[in-house]
């Protein structure tokens, strides 16, 4: 199939880009793509193409942007239930102390999750899947950390891997038994860590070897915060993954800096997520290190807060710079990336052309796959976008609605275009 | 045609909500509508209209909210073009004068509508009606305005008469010939207010006597702000306006108070728009009035500014409150109600039920159709809405992605759920 597009072609090419570096769209005008078994095999400009592959199947995308789809770098995808009477307490001013006694936070999701099947988890996450690929997604990591408990982890993995098999989004995995200190160790954090090292971590490793033998390893992730795992419980968890084997994430910095992106420098993480309150001792770590910088926005945005990364400085630093939704029930259910570039750029004062790096080949590092996905590349996976757009500054400029058109996954066309029919 | 919900029906009933009044949802568990001919019969409990009416054909809404169809009550739905270059010079931190300089601001978007023919601004206008109706927008507001010379204004209005025409979704249209000073009395802007009030109004109040006698008179609206209209210009053109008979509107104090919003209170005006600074004096002159405030808080987010209305005054002096998009090329291209609603209760500490109610009979308020629209009660239009979530506090908690299942405008039902098919 060779598709063709008479405005603006986004390679993205060239690898993850670094600090100043980041906003690289290598725009081919006119340009094309040729695909082959999933894969691109000649990327050009339009009439070149046509020539060297005359008898192909062309599909027009005339008048707009062509794009690698979207890869979003972290989102809690997998949970039961919503707390949307939360969001109405927290905008009536009720405390969050309140909101915590009345049953709300994160236990009141665990305590949902642990009571969903296999059926419900499965169904209420396939519906946020499903908005997520037709906003543009192509991949997208996803966390367990809603059980807090070895079994119901355990039941969230194979959920997601369940979804991954069914759905044409491609997902990474990533187990977040360290979300928070499960209920049952409330007065003993140590007593919880020390379950996720010592028994969960190598459980793990030998489920995953019988459930999924054929992917890498997931990730193991950690939220390093006050009242969540403190840096040394942290650095415990995360070593003793690195030992297993397993890449590393961290969540640090979203309320309080406890030196959580430090130590994923240090322990090579493949990102550290959030950075909201990151110091410049912090900053200066990640810039000397390959870990990803990747920034939440619609974090403090979910949650009315006025607090966002220092994109300016991770990208003055020299970091590597990514966006992800962080998609979940508690600070922020959006599973769109085209929205999370329309506020980065807005509270972070980043350009379209940064946003949408740092949400492609940038973001695609951050989960270890930016040799096969996030740019328009021979060889790479032909996971692309078709935008109703004449110019990629339209993705930052306009926002809530759906700019694509058609999304190409593995080679495969998905036609997403909204509309309306009369049905009564 | 028999609609019934097994969660939420919001009905809205009881009129416009003043003041602290806000956000009574007049809500049904368990309810269901009666539709005949394009209005409503009965509301009530599900049981009870399933008995009274055994024969009636039925629309399962059960575990969605069933709601009033959005009204937008503010809205720059045509214009040609885009200025997608200067939102990105702006996030580069580029001066607006500079932005100006290079041809930039509204005036760029003048000479593209001045230049495009009937057919290029009807298409380029249909594609934004089109994402406003699947976002659940029922009825907009739509304004002229980027004419500013009396034959383009007039054809503005021709093309959203005809749009109006083609779509489900109704119009309500308003004549902004007083959007910013034409480029031709760049240096005479009382020659330019001479010219919309001695000239434009007359000609406009017989040419709509001619190409709409049986729609009631457009609004009449003025930018009231420095470098737009000032106090007195304003008043002149609203003056001579209600003296033929218009209905008013007016833009007043986004950026600097000008005493716009009293004026439109004195004037007996429908609404006074955008209300960021507004003083103390002038909340109390729309506190005393009929004119609703109608905040369009996508406009400081679009320009990525921090003031917003000051909700939470205007409600307390007992303010009619309303929302709106604003949709436009320059300051804010959202047409979705839905992410209105999610930063309204962000950014002016709201909660889902006051937005949802500002967003519904409050704004049908602002634009005078209250006593048709707006709610869902017997002998109301059925404009209505049935969403895809199991309680009304999704909206406001989600944002990003498109809520709506199901459009009913005017009695019929329209399919709006999104997905994805393979093509190739």
């Amino acid at each position: 199939m060779l598709i063709h597009s008479s405005s603006q072609l986004l390679t993205l090419q060239g690898g993850p880009q670094r600090g100043r570096a980041l906003g690289a769209l290598g725009i081919i005008e006119n340009g094309a793509v040729v695909v082959h078994d999933e894969k691109i095999i000649a990327v050009g400009k339009t009439d070149e193409l046509k020539a060297g592959y005359p008898d192909e199947p062309t599909l027009d995308a005339s008048g707009c942007v062509l794009m690698p789809g979207f890869v979003d770098p972290h989102t809690h995808l997998i949970w039961a239930g919503d707390r949307a009477n939360e969001f109405e307490m927290k905008m009536s001013g009720k405390p969050y102390l309140e909101i915590l006694a009345e049953g709300g936070g994160i236990i009141s999701t665990v305590k949902k999750t642990r009571a969903a099947n296999m059926e419900t988890l499965i169904a209420q996450s396939r519906s946020r899947l499903l908005r997520m690929f037709i906003h543009g997604t192509t991949t997208a990591e996803a966390k367990t950390g809603y059980g807090l408990q070895t079994a119901t982890e355990l039941r969230l993995l194979k959920a997601l891997l369940a979804l991954d098999d069914e759905s044409p989004l491609d997902l990474v995995v990533t187990f977040l038994g360290a979300h928070a200190i499960a209920p049952e160790y409330k007065d003993d954090p140590q007593g919880y860590t020390d379950l996720v090292s010592g028994t969960m971590l190598p459980m793990l490793k030998e489920w995953w070897g019988t459930h999924a033998p054929r992917l890498p390893l997931p990730f193991v992730d950690v939220f390093c915060e006050t009242k969540a795992f403190d840096l040394l419980q942290s650095k415990q968890i995360l070593t003793q993954a690195k030992e297993l084997g397993f890449p590393l994430k961290i969540h640090a910095d979203e309320f309080d800096n406890l030196g959580g992106a430090a130590l994923a420098a240090e322990l090579g993480a493949a990102s550290a997520d959030h950075l909201v309150v990151t110091s410049d001792v912090d900053i200066a770590a990640l810039a000397k290190s390959e870990t990803v910088a990747v920034s939440l926005p619609c974090t403090p945005f979910g949650l009315a807060e006025e607090h966002y990364t220092p994109a300016q400085k991770l990208i003055a630093a020299d970091a590597y710079f990514a966006l992800a939704t962080d998609c979940n029930p508690g600070t922020t259910w959006n599973e769109s990336m085209q929205f999370v570039i329309a506020l980065a750029c807005r509270a972070m004062k980043i350009t379209p052309a940064q946003a949408i790096a740092a949400a492609t080949i940038n973001s695609a590092h951050a989960i270890q796959r930016s040799e096969t996905i996030g740019s328009i590349e021979v060889g790479k996976q032909a996971d692309m976008l078709i935008l109703n757009v004449p110019d990629y500054r339209h993705l930052g400029y306009r926002y809530g609605t759906n700019l694509v058109r058609q999304v190409i996954k593995r080679g495969r066309a998905y036609s997403v275009d909204v509309g309306y029919y009369q049905t009564a």
